[in-house]
């Protein structure tokens, strides 16, 4: 059993944060935190998640007394100051920003100077799926960004083969945040489906990082939950639609939360669960992978708790079914 | 042919008068004003309406120089102020906002002290069906709020028989205005139906105006546009559901935007349609009552035009079929 | 641990049962039944609900021979031979349609001629809320409709004062079943609220059955889970909205699955849960309550799960949290 | 002014051409067919587009006696007999089904058997911005598919430097059509968004024919109209944003239903008219172009007018703006 803070959980990630640790059979939520609603109980928030607790301010030291690691679901740069007073405090950290989720160089590239550049050696990047073994032996995790995590998923079995990448992303309006603004206004985005931030979304860092040159096209969609990325591959060589399939079989034979799927899945299909759903094939020497997440739980939320739960040791699926 | 300003043209009721007065054969669109949308292109904000103008700040005398009359669609108490400008400079007035809706009296419990009381006095309420020889001499006049349109269009043939009245009723959220917040963020409005102002929401204000007592609970629906009202009348009679259907048909016989129907309206029929459908039964001796508009149509901006053909002396249906 | 069938798993509210019976510690899903999906396997028809099991035809021996009891979910008519089947073999027995819910004679007359009609004797009508210690010793339990569910927990504390009761119901698509057809294709539905047999639901008959004379009209919502009842009550004498608000929770004090609050609820507050939640108040001489559910859930199939809880001795709650 | 015809007026699309027609200027709609709803009122179906026309069976004298032109909204296949009877009387006719759009060799590999081989040697492709005066001087039109529509009109431009392309295409349900079916149900899409016909969609055979090799996904979206193609070009020389831009503007100079605008179109910006949006730029060494129109318009009934007008010889845009 372990004591969880869930440091910013008034948003829509940390508010789920919040929801599954209360849920979980191994861990305990013992402090949430919130800026602008502190002395809010989050039930009152989130009705439908039930968690009948009172926002704290956020304090290092009352974390630190209580609680054996945290979730920070901050925005960047917001995040990493908070995740230092933390760590320095002992507390194992799975941060949801993108401060620690790629190095340096491409960091300051997309997000500006980093705050907090001395604790970038020791976070390792959570998508599971790639970095098990590393996320079991580690103090501090950066949960990925939710384009990412669908992106990568699809496009990393490909990696060898992958000549010219092109990725088409459609996520709902939770991914957008909490934040009342004209983009999230019901009236925008009803009926809508927006393509957006074309000439550059910072979650490209990530593919860049992780899986090499891509094209990457984020779209706006009316729904509230859920992410599709559909991966367009031009091969280096022929493969066929079973040799494709036989790929991400291969590269997920051992993973709890990535369904290889053969038609291509909904996003409906995965909402308020943790897992993945892929579909990949190769149509007149097009290899095309689909792969669909609930952007709040895989790629968000629910991956933060995966990770928490590989570096306290516990299975990686511990409250997440 | 008749010069016509839209006075605060960026909201969502504002923005559609300026794209009825730009497609109306008998009006020309002159100025459109904002605040602080002015120097904004009108069709970048509102693609789907193509008003290729430019907001301007707004001036009464620059509005008057031009214009025979305005449209004025601010929030009620801004309102009143611009109107008595644009009055005392001689235009004709339609005024989409609550202050010139009710008397002075009943305006005071619901929205405070009136902002110009003396103007009040030549104020004719917006509702053509109601007040349509009014409206044809007046020089300023008050549409309807969304709400009371569609009850009152419901409730009026029943004056006679109501010895108890409930209004539930539904609106989409471009009823709410374009202003984001926690109410209108996507996220809240999706798979959601919430009623809201149960105390006392103050478009009770013109029901007691023009119709009388009357039970009214409003909700939020998940779409854009569209407003139902569902009307129960305890009678003080036994009524037969053919003689209700009667009065219906009587009562609308000449009134070109409403239609009686004989099966309960979907809000869908009306969208973007100055229309009202109704349909009146008596079931176990119960009277029903459902009207249907388009909030933004014969809820507002339609119904602004409605009235401004009237003042013209034009037939009331140019430029809105 | 009790072995349990559900029949007729390929319906919205059956499959429902059958993912909760799967999760449920201390039931154990043994036979999925359906008749034109048999031999599919359930988790391709509702992927997100991951029930990994062969829907097989109806075979009442079959079924008795592995099974404690069934939950079965077939439409009014077709359901009573079936559960009569079940009874003969000695199955306790949740039906989710309406051939148990009501006295032969109102069943008639809704419904026409009962196909069991000497079964009726032992059923009791499953609104946990309302005939708890009933279910308990029950064999055979017919659950609520899903507007009668809500209806009726938004009513019964106030049958005492009730003078006048108008109940406007909104349902969310789910409720009209999982047939296509003209009224459940998306673009009939989308970006609409329509109200539908005005003239007489069958669910009327529950309200007769257990409340009294009321006036009931639904409305069709876009969503695809939540029910809304708006609940208008003229009192015989004057109440407060405090006395009101004391009438309920003295009613659900002890009922897990029932939340009294203090503001109306949106149906968004209860999506995926068992739960209802209420609020009530007083308003200008006129009492209001408002109740939510998931038609899905407490209106449904959660509920038949509570039912069966009580049914085999177990708490209500359990599988259900 | 011409006597028109709608053959197949019951189907979305054919409604829609009624609805045109019957508001054009000059254009007269004389008689509106339907197989299964022959009896009833356009308007009882389509009550939003005010048709108070009764539908008839199909009877090709009599369409011929009245009309100059037809508009046929069948399915493929069935549409090709059907205009074979309209052109032996000598009727102008848009078709809007597939069965003239391509030559036979692409039509047969997609479709099967083509219906009525002799009649292909007339008819002209009805891209209007890529055949206009082939269509000005054409006895018979073939109205192009939706997905084409958005596709050809983001990548005729980048014809000669288009080494490889990708369109991720995703459409409203009103493009699948009226028929009821699961895919169509409300609880099928609403919350979700799904790629169907990965392994190929029979709207390929237009872009082989007008364009060239493309990889091609459509998606659904949960809206009811609306289409976004976002198309992906590597292109065979390096090109900037600029170049990109201008060869869009040249392209479309004269065209006056696209608009070639600089942000990222929503599909809402284009409901309800017959416009084509189109944002085209590079971005890192790849030309992203995005097109978006109205489906159910651009993509089937306002395009169909569009072809009859210069069919006619009247301006493109008559009636439809």
């Amino acid at each position: 059993m372990a004591s969880v803070a869930v440091v910013g959980a008034s948003g829509f990630a940390g508010a789920l944060c919040a929801a599954l640790v209360e849920r979980h059979p191994r861990l305990q939520l013992d402090v949430v935190t919130a800026r602008s609603d502190a002395g809010r109980v989050l039930a009152d928030l989130y009705p439908r998640y039930r968690v009948e607790r009172k926002l704290e301010p956020f304090d290092a030291d009352r974390v630190a007394e209580g609680c054996d690691a945290a979730l920070v679901a901050y925005p960047h740069g917001a995040a990493a100051p908070t995740v230092e007073e933390l760590r320095t405090r002992g507390l194992k950290v799975v941060d949801l920003s993108a401060d620690f989720r790629v190095p340096q160089e491409l960091y300051e590239r997309w997000y500006g100077p980093h705050p907090a550049p001395k604790l970038l050696g020791e976070a390792v990047y959570g998508l599971t799926e790639l970095k098990r073994d590393e996320i079991r032996g580690a103090d501090l995790v950066a949960a990925p960004g939710c384009y990412p995590t669908a992106a990568l998923l699809a496009l990393l079995p490909l990696k060898e083969i992958a000549a010219d990448t092109f990725v088409d992303a459609k996520s709902g309006v939770s991914g957008a945040g909490r934040e009342a603004t004209e983009a999230t206004h019901f009236v925008s985005v009803a009926e809508n489906l927006k393509p957006y931030k074309v000439e550059g979304h910072r979650h490209q860092a990530e593919l860049d990082a992780y899986f090499g040159p891509a094209t990457f096209v984020p779209h706006l969609l009316p729904i509230d939950q859920g992410l599709l990325a559909t991966c367009y591959v031009r091969p280096s060589r022929e493969v066929t639609a079973d040799e494709v399939r036989t790929l991400f079989e291969d590269a997920y034979r051992d993973d709890p939360f990535v369904e290889v799927v053969d038609a291509p899945p909904g996003v409906r299909d995965v909402r308020d669960t943790n897992l993945c759903r892929i579909h990949a094939t190769a149509v007149g020497g097009t290899v095309i992978a689909f792969a669909a997440i609930d952007n709040l739980w895989k790629g968000a939320a629910g991956q933060a708790v995966q990770d928490l739960n590989l570096m306290l040791g516990y299975d990686e699926t511990e409250g997440l079914l």
